[in-house]
């Protein structure tokens, strides 16, 4: 980053101005949405002060505790999310990859080439703490959250519900299904328990992070998986038989949701 | 509770007194089931000495440990479930929520407005030395347990087996699908677990935490669900087609088991 | 153990001698496979000069701390670990059951006696920790692991898949449903999560770890709800309808993977 910037990033403001330079020069360039892949959850008060300690101890290559580890990220953060809210960026967390399981591998191949898994389930309490933070100062923004470990799916989908509020439909998002879960049982999972804990109606549906052609299939998959299960609930008398009503939802899940949702 | 007890509550002697009063006067008022909420399960070794010393510093408005805290509430939660003991009521456990995680919200309205979530899973071991110790001094009462995180549904199934004992069938409950589970996929689940890992005919049931009216619909729709399930299996081969057995034990599991459990 | 080698094990290198020729003289006998039973994984760095201090402490009956007591286990575990690479054998992992719950039937009965429930979640880190360590060093041996926790059953099959590895095909094998998962929904959810998470047509299907005669009955059960569910998803469009194809996996799942797999 520093060649970016253009400057040494000698200290910890250095750091924070070189981000918001940075997320400043994506929205120039259109940029809407940022995207956070944590291990964990994590939360520990801290300050600036005690931050921009740790910042010159990681310089000088000092190995830091999980607690100390913890107040850093939490402090770095949290104003990387305030800079998305502050914009009317959309911030999307993808959370609980274990990866680069296979030392072996690794040192073969290098990151991003598998090996990689679900972790253990997250602390609920961090991410409440996490988000509480950003909207205390109403400073949350519009957020998208992915679970990796379908153990958390209803936790997630029951946690961001906590912090929705207008004016923006559907605010807080419980994600579609992700990585090792995006195939049909675990589409099928989002969607349940989405309905259960949520609002279906205001799901902004799949997204692609790939780059790759085969995504329109992979939309393709969503729309059909999610057709089927509204189809089949229809044939049981579980929805009414409306298409007129349940159409529209599915349009909107897949298209309309999405387009109002990422508007600034 | 000073008010009603008439007393000051200066040592923890007197709180234990207290309870047991109170508990006294709504046995006396036809009371026969208790209902215990916690956040999750906790259990540390302790001593009616080292709780009341630790009673003194919570009456001074000092901070205790994780570990003291969880000192105070095994010792005193005990000596409660023992008094349910004692009268022969039932003891509920509802165990899993995180409560009040919008601080904004919570500020502007109070507790128990909403802003709550399924919390993590629970730890296994400390639920096991909890109802372990009860039992050891044949102390536990007539138990039911409700789970909000669905992860810990087989875990909270399979444990409360390891405590059945006669001469009440299905001493040990594992309880009908609560808040958050409380949904048609919720209520599938409960009895799907409770039919592997227990013995659905024992079940006492859906219950009514509320006195709302609303909460006549609520047990037709369990009902419903209940002998969806059954029929379906019937209809699949995997339970045999015989009314009288079949029926007879839909009618026990929404009428007959909790007439007989409750009864002292 | 002393009687079997004929000589006292009072110190750890002995105690490493003595499982090495009990290990030897069960693969004289024809054993090939071995079975490993633990409550959850660990795994700490230590050494052999460490944990022959720790073995001594053990002797003296000290009380060891729980990272002592992982450091003791990860070391002692490894090397046998190593031993069933070194000879070929399939070494099977049976993890996260809670025993002997209730104190006073244990007291009355003994262990094995039933009074065992589910245990809380594994740590993801440490499972992955453990099975790096043997395959960084090339002495990982064909693995199949069991889990008791369904809350663990994908993170479990994607982490085994890390470790993959030619030339046995399926070599890290997700385990067929474990005891309390040993009924319909559990052996169907084995089936699915292998299916989404792993490689279906590798599986060396379901084991008996018992002697007794209704382990035929348990082995047709396990056949039935397999070929019910390739049924249900060839008549559902989900397979091929071509019984060459899809039968030959059936009778690879049922007797030829496994007859392949253990052949050393």
């Amino acid at each position: 980053m520093e060649k970016r910037v253009g400057y040494s990033i000698s200290t910890y403001d250095l750091l924070l101005k070189a981000l918001q330079e940075r997320h400043d020069f994506f929205h120039e360039m259109g940029g809407r949405i940022s995207d956070h892949g944590h291990g964990n959850y994590f939360f520990e008060n801290t300050s600036i002060d005690e931050v921009s300690q740790l910042f010159l101890r990681l310089k000088n290559k000092e190995v830091l505790t999980q607690t100390e580890i913890d107040k850093y990220k939490t402090y770095t953060f949290l104003e990387v999310a305030k800079m998305n809210h502050q914009k009317g960026w959309t911030q999307q967390f993808h959370v609980g990859a274990i990866r680069n399981n296979n030392s072996k591998m690794h040192q073969l191949l290098g990151s991003d080439n598998g090996f990689d898994s679900v972790g253990s389930p997250n602390k609920a309490e961090k991410m409440a703490l996490l988000l509480d933070n950003l909207n205390t100062t109403n400073q949350l923004a519009k957020t998208i959250v992915y679970n990796l470990n379908s153990n958390e799916s209803e936790m997630v989908a029951a946690m961001v519900a906590n912090f929705n509020e207008g004016p923006v439909a559907g605010k807080m998002q419980y994600g579609a299904a992700w990585w090792f879960l995006d195939q049909k049982n675990g589409i099928e999972n989002q969607l349940e328990v989405l309905s259960n804990f949520g609002l279906l109606s205001c799901f902004v549906g799949m997204v692609t992070d790939s780059r790759s052609f085969m995504s329109f299939s992979r939309h393709d998959y969503f729309r059909r998986i999610l057709c089927n299960i509204i189809g089949n609930e229809i044939e049981n008398g579980l929805l009414p038989n409306n298409l007129e009503l349940v159409g529209t939802m599915v349009k909107n899940i897949c298209y309309t949701n999405a387009t109002n949702y990422l508007k600034v």
